[in-house]
């Protein structure tokens, strides 16, 4: 494994080995690594704790750092795309990038365009693998055991970058999870969709911290960002109502076990505290320890990935995946619908949809070159009610026509015809990976053209029935509604 | 030692090791120190000159840096609490902290809450003991002694927090200085009390440099800094009325001494040059030289701290501080009152001044739980002519209670009264150190709550009669009137 | 060669060495330099690619970096004047200055008042001349040579400073050069000129790209920089007109050469393409190659100021200018005049251009105090139909009186009269070198006043018939008219 870009991609060995390195590493110290390389802190968007522990950590282990921290004074402000500045930073002879950016996949983008490893220190509020194995070392240091812990997230779970990474990261261990936030802050429904699927565990869902405080062996807590909500006073409003919605004090405690673990990434938001200054000196404060550990984890994650000793997940391909379905051809003809229309060559997409046929016909990008085109709508069908039907004279559809058919309709077949006669009739089917078809709908994600990166749309099909794609770069799954509504713009 | 936070925490001893050792490390070279630690360079405020002469001499010796310049791009402006940002750089295995921060106090705030020696490089408007003693050494250096000169300080005296900490060291050495500025920028007489009290000697003012110049042996010249100055269209105004008020050129100088030292802590306003830049040629230039002095001053600061050969004054506690002054009872009752009250069992609180009886109570925080509490105002005195009374039942004062009303008042009297009688009777003192109980009146200090930075108030009492104490972190002085008026709120 | 200002400063085999050297370097990896030295990288401007590959070079060869990149966090910030920040880094031992600044001539500058060695890393829209040596380093790599090419200049040739360089650069090679770009952003009349007239070559004009893509064998694209625009809406509209005017895509290049070079310094404007993403894969793009190859460039740069080996051209002196061309004395008196003045002993100023003298005298800044002054307008004269006429009583020119009289006027007489004879008549000259007499019209110039940088004029004397005098600092060149104009106000 070249790269750390999302927690999902490490297997629970590749977490344990990293947390059993990075404490030995605390204990022994961090020892010179034995080659020296150079290495890029690249920060498009603001940190102490991060950039500090990972440059920290590279100067122990006895490497260079050059980069920035903030895009005040970089090219970035001159309208530079990503890749142009990753690629100056790889020409320069840079081993290994490690970055924060605002845009989600961004991380993903770079290892896809890119020799260097490539580690993710945040990109938007997608995900955050880094703080969470260090999140993760800290419970076993504190806890000694990973598994059958009662945990709570609280504060922002839906712009959150680290419980997000932190409930994907809780897939590998079975426990008991707690999700407490305001309503508008809630965990996004397909994360917990996710989480649940993986693991068949419910998440328990609260907005009161009272309710749950009793059971709990580890509280995390985490700020309520300003900057993830708009720009302006609608976004100030927004903010307002949901700032200070927590506040963990000695008080609230006294309701809790006395060996519960409080853990906070930081930083803490001073005008409105959500730990009350007074736990920092309780035995029950584990957020400080979370921040020194930074560095060794950091120190360990560098050195493993150097060391190639994280094995990662590999996805495994559908190596061959049933991209066509034969159907049975019942007459040879279609009779009725000569009533309509009359097709020597070419294909005929019979069972579309009623009212999709024009849609279908724009979305495959079909022209009249090769002969005419012919939609016919509302024609009546035994199976489907009404139904749409699209004759193509003298045209097959390509592999990209094809996919992006079976996008659209789960119910359309084609029928190659040949001198009037059907020679071939069945249901397209999905590749594993689907290119350049779909924009992706979460608006963050850097695949989005008005981000002007430049990355291609890409999606995984995760399962074909009922239909729903993953983006490659943000992780957001679509479903058939979704994708519909994506492609009609 | 283990900090440098003010220059009146050092020793005359201390200062002149510092310069002996500086000069030397100037004229032989920094040599690299046995043993390398890491070192945080946290600017929270603008920095070049005190940040870069810091990091090279730390590099000079071996020492690895990290840290930010200005908080863009940090968590700071995510509104992370100082004392956070700080652990987090001690967590690191960090073992130097050098900061400056736009707060007074702040870093001795910092050297309360954290393992590491730290560095005070510039606390808002208070004090900057780093440059005070690059200014020593460098007349130490041009003119060969430190007293019996005879130096002006000029510009803003008021905000600059250069010529604070030059006046304080001032105190070792026994010198004529001169004060010029525009009134609006006057050094504030708390400061001009403290060098008078303590060496005995007048300051001379002036808002006329003219006035003084042929006497000088060394002018210190500071820029109006429109930072310190409210933001907005006021400040531009205030800042307007006074920015360029000096102005030293060859022509001026030729009033003053051949071997005049001119210094400055730079940078100059090139808007409104309070130094010309035909004075850079001349030999009475010295602002280059403290420059590049710096870079050794930083060095040998940071090797006496990291050795321990700073020994510094050591605060002497009071360890017998009388907190009662017992006083004769007279008649072992009250009688003349006992028409207004009566109290068998309780603390009559008597002589307080008149109309303040209500304030005293609310402010000593007693509620009836235990029993009645009454006020009785504008009883007849011989002593004081009118004055209140407050009768509390059931219930003595505790020691904060006691503090209190040491702060508040100069002449009540305390009565214990069991069975009717008076079995004890005295005037409460004060201790050493209070706690948590008065507001620090100067509102740039970090003890504010309007700043958010949790440092809980604390002052050292260093006179009783009259009543004077001062804040822990910031320095600042208050007296009886101040105390009442800000426990008034 | 101490500093590294301006590309014209270098001989072509300083040029040939330095891209010998880093392509060997490129080859055979940087090897650490035998003495290391403390190299300040100041960016005052916005970079990533010059500053990072810079630091990076300089830590390949085992050198200490310290600096700052944008003003965000530092004493310029304060209004310190650029000198001051230069001094401080002298005195901190830094011995090599690498600098960005947005005014013009500033590296120059920076060399006359600094001991340290500098290198221009873009002085506003003037120049960059370590870009252009990356890029003829580019150039002879991929092409093998660096004479007999066919290259346009495309994009922003007004202020884009990486085409200024790169044009003079191209003097010592003989090629054929094309300058493409909307009419305003044309290449300034006087940079085409000075390409001219040093090379006897014709510049091609275009703004169309189509018309000489066919013939081109290097295609060099520049970014159209908003920030060379004003701030505000006027500055956006002129902007926007401009933004965009070329798109280089694989389809334009199909009317290319096959092994057409595609270079560009970067960064890129991603709102607005000027190259396509999909050009990055094709083996005309040179862009990522021109990246990569910064870091050998700078290497070489450093090793090569450090160790002298660039020669660089010598400004000869011309030693004996002619300050005074002796005329033939005719009369001995003047005698028309006589009618309408009387001069017995001092200075006349013959043959001013009519309506001229009250000029002449004002800008000689003649007074009255050693004897009378008397400016004659509107007097007949044979050789110039009207002229006017000076008489100064008692006076005669000083130096820099004549030399002012030379910039003004190119037909006045000079005529020393003793008891009411012509002792001696002439016109005067002008030295090689005119400092503080004449305004830089380049409003960008760091010599200008509203910059208060404090650098005094400088222009040295390139041709005296016709008058031409050349900026010491930003390089532009001023005849008669200008100056006329500019000494008028």
């Amino acid at each position: 494994m070249r790269n750390l870009i999302s927690i999902k991609d490490l297997l629970r060995d590749d977490i344990e080995l990293l947390i059993k390195k990075s404490l030995s590493m605390k204990n022994k110290g961090i020892k010179q690594s034995e080659k020296q390389i150079k290495i890029a802190s690249l920060f498009f968007e603001n940190s102490t704790r991060t950039r500090v522990s990972f440059e920290t950590a590279a100067q122990n282990l006895g490497h260079y750092i050059n980069g920035f921290s903030g895009i005040e004074g970089t090219s970035v402000k001159k309208g530079e795309p990503l890749i142009d500045t990753l690629k100056m930073f790889e020409g320069y002879g840079y081993q290994l990038i490690h970055m924060r950016h605002n845009l989600e996949g961004s991380s993903r983008y770079a290892s896809d365009n890119c020799q260097c490893n490539i580690v993710n220190g945040g990109d938007g509020s997608n995900s955050h693998p880094t703080q969470t194995l260090i999140d993760l070392m800290t419970i076993k240091e504190k806890k000694g055991k990973l598994e059958n812990i009662k945990i709570a997230l609280i504060g922002d779970l839906k712009y959150g970058r680290t419980v997000h990474s932190l409930l994907q990261a809780m897939e590998c261990f079975n426990s008991k999870i707690f999700l407490v936030s305001p309503e508008s802050l809630a965990m996004s429904e397909w994360r917990k969709k996710d989480y649940s699927s993986k693991t068949g565990n419910e998440l328990i869902i609260s907005n009161n911290l009272n309710e749950v405080i009793k059971e709990l062996d580890v509280l995390y807590v985490t700020r309520i960002q300003r900057e993830r909500f708009p720009e302006g006073l609608e976004g100030d409003i927004e903010y307002k109502k949901v700032s200070g919605s927590y506040n963990i004090n000695p008080e609230l405690l006294q309701q809790a076990k006395n060996d519960l673990l409080i853990l906070h990434p930081l930083p803490r938001y001073k005008f409105n505290m959500e730990i009350s200054m007074d736990i920092n000196q309780l035995d029950q404060c584990g957020y400080y320890d979370q921040a020194t550990n930074g560095r060794f984890m950091r120190a360990a994650i560098i050195e493993c990935l150097l060391n190639k000793k994280l094995n990662g997940k590999t996805r495994e391909p559908n190596n061959n995946p049933q991209l066509w379905q034969s159907l049975s051809i019942k007459h040879g003809t279609k009779k009725g619908e000569r009533m309509i229309y009359r097709l020597d060559n070419g294909t005929l997409i019979d069972h579309i949809e009623h009212n999709r046929g024009d849609l279908v016909r724009s979305l495959l990008g079909i022209n009249s070159q090769e002969g005419p085109i012919l939609v016919a709508s509302g024609i009546r069908s035994k199976t489907y009610g009404r139904k749409d039907v699209l004759a193509i004279h003298n045209v097959s559809l390509s592999p990209e026509q094809s996919y992006m058919l079976g996008l659209i309709s789960d119910q359309a077949t084609v029928n190659i015809i040949q001198t009037q006669k059907v020679v071939r009739k069945g249901k397209v089917g999905l590749p594993d990976v689907i290119d350049n078809l779909v924009q992706c709908q979460n608006m963050r994600c850097i695949s989005r053209p008005e981000h002007y990166e430049f990355a291609t749309n890409k999606f995984y099909v995760e399962s074909r029935e009922p239909l729903k794609i993953r983006c490659h770069y943000c992780e957001h799954p679509m479903e058939r509604s979704e994708i519909t509504k994506a492609l009609m713009g």
